[in-house]
């Protein structure tokens, strides 16, 4: 493959590329590049947001080159230590190597395990010692680091930045140097600390990395980014017909934006796709080909088969309209009894309606019949809800 | 000793004690206290300012309290890693050991080597490891750091202020937990980091140390700093005459000042003094009872009482003038020819009445006829000039 085509290939969804004469000057020496991205091993759960990147990483892994997939191990160990998060405590080695093996099971349905590295920063960082990042924190001023976009808002803002805040940029920078790595991948938010790798490979002498950025993905509402705790999102290891239902959810504009960062069909294919739809065709049957694809590739064709025609029996059949109404409702931590979830979504006047309703068995969530009248639905539930044979709401809980 | 007694003698000198009442229980537990005071590894020709300090460690070893000789190696020997300054290269561990000897051997011409503990704090330091380091790190903010003087009017001027520099104060504040400081001693520049100290170890649930800060000594002219740069001290290695002559240089206030902080009279004594001098004693005689003691102290007593004769013969009999004019003469690297420095100073009209004054061995420097016509004054002289019977002017090269 020319270098022209690898180069169209990489660029595909890409927010920037810095600096792309580079990528260029690399890839010209046709040999395999060392193409890294940092991965912190606290939270393993992933959801498609995730994999924007990590399919880029599988793209340069199809073009011959090698993946470091590291996981910040060196960090995570330290946790949070102004103790004012509670959800960075200090991981022991032993919850390190858990999340790694959990994170790698989740990955390679993506990535090709023979050819990618899995590396651990504690590995040169610990021998680093004291005086090693005493002297890696010398190799910036606090004027430059301060004028990283967060960092510059909360010191004029007032809100505290502990001193460490300002060295991990620098571990990350010094894990490029370790790795001698030639490229490095990102969110878009992860620019500033992308190009401490490349200064810092300068100042020992490497040829600085090339810095890729992704784009943050969306999540189901097309609006904000996807995230677990936003509750808009698909995780990895969602069942077959949740993951389908899911991506059935989003909106037309949305889908096109998941084809070109989540699907592996080539652009001149998805410019098809468009143009079928641009003449008349449903776009639902373009959204059917996306959920097989994604369904396909985490779990496995036969099983998206099977959720495409669940999906079909369970809501066309029983007459799901197209544009069914979407009520979002606010809950505190206790979640939402199904009776009040059916009254303040409109489905029915009152509680005493709903137990009717549950009763006599007229009530359906995600197209099965709802016994449990006691149901309560929690903070995260996402289901369509029918009453009857022709009331339809989904019902979000936020 | 009463507590009261024991805190006047701490209290003589002494910019600020922070807090007092804390020394005061401290004091009043009746167990010796540790007392600790920091020093940099890479420059251990000490003066009479760095003295200031160190008498007053000496003050509370005489009290019955533990001196702990702090020697900052773990930071010597990363030396200034930004590499921006050619006088602080990274030591290595033997040049460290090297320079902890002249300086112990310097210190204890003042300090009771018996009772003082030299430690050095890479003992510490290295085991913290990189991790211990981030941790350090995070107990302190950035706009906290941001707020001393010194980072404060380098950040506002836009000069770069490199990240480890805001671990510095964290290292010496981590040191004090390490050594269990009861007290830490430093310059009154030093607050800030001393402070730190007492915040470390309230957060490790130590009792928080007591911070002196003592003044900076001026040096020979009475307004600058006593520093090796700007040629205005009193090293402690000075040889009797020297030193004798240049303690007898400064003007009646500095006296004062020099005993208060650097005489090991007592207070009642130097206030008598002070009576007679007011009832039309001579200040000369006076001054002459501090240079013999100081001289005495890093000396010995027979040669303060040699320098002493020395200095009468010499300018006394030589009539040296009481109010001898000070020429400072600018210099580049390689010195000013002494004909011209004569010129210069106005002591002969022109370089060639200089040439004839010097061959007709009319020239004396510092009571010493001038034989060498060739002779050049580097930049640090500081020599009493005669010309002739009557011409007189103290040259100092800068």
């Amino acid at each position: 493959m020319s270098v022209g085509e690898s180069l169209e290939i990489i660029r595909r969804g890409t927010d920037e590329i810095l600096v792309e004469a580079e990528l260029e000057k690399k890839l010209a020496r046709a040999k395999p590049l060392r193409v890294k991205a940092g991965f912190d091993p606290t939270a393993p759960d992933l959801h498609l947001g995730h994999t924007v990147l990590i399919n880029k990483l599988r793209q340069f892994q199809d073009l011959g080159h090698e993946i470091l997939f590291l996981i910040g191990d060196f960090t995570g160990m330290i946790g949070d230590p102004t103790g004012k998060s509670q959800t960075r405590p200090p991981l022991t080695p032993e919850e390190v190597r858990g999340n790694a093996m959990t994170y790698q099971e989740q990955v390679f349905k993506i990535l090709d395990a023979d050819r990618t590295r899995v590396v651990f920063n504690s590995e040169w960082m610990n021998g680093l010692g004291a005086a090693g990042m005493v002297q890696l924190a010398a190799r910036h001023t606090v004027a430059r680091m301060l004028e990283r976009d967060d960092f510059s808002k909360r010191y004029k803002s007032g809100q505290p930045i502990a001193i460490h805040e300002f060295l991990y940029p620098l571990i990350q920078g010094w894990d490029s140097v370790a790795l001698q790595a030639d490229v490095e991948l990102g969110g878009t938010d992860q620019k500033f600390n992308l190009l401490v790798g490349r200064q810092l490979q300068e100042a020992e002498g490497q040829e600085p990395q090339v810095v890729l950025t992704m784009p943050i993905l969306e999540g189901l509402d097309g609006i904000q980014k996807m995230s677990k705790s936003l509750g808009n999102y698909i995780g990895i290891t969602d069942a077959p017909d949740e993951m389908f239902g899911k991506i059935m959810s989003i909106s037309d504009d949305l889908m096109w934006r998941y084809f070109e960062l989540l699907s592996f069909r080539g652009l001149d294919e998805i410019a098809d796709l468009r143009d079928r739809v641009a003449d008349g065709a449903n776009p639902r049957d373009v959204k059917f080909d996306l959920a097989r694809e994604l369904v396909g590739r985490f779990h496995s064709t036969v099983e998206a088969a099977r959720a495409q025609q669940n999906f079909v029996d369970r809501f066309q059949k029983g007459v799901v309209p197209q544009d069914i109404e979407i009520a979002v409702l606010r809950s505190g931590d206790s979640g939402i009894p199904i009776a009040n979830a059916l009254r303040d979504a409109g489905l029915v006047s009152s509680t005493s309606e709903a137990m009717r309703m549950i009763k006599q068995g007229a009530v359906r969530l995600d197209g099965e019949r709802l016994e449990d009248r006691a149901r309560v639905l929690d903070v995260g539930t996402d289901l369509i809800c029918q009453v009857g044979k022709r009331r339809f709401a989904r019902i979000r809980v936020e």
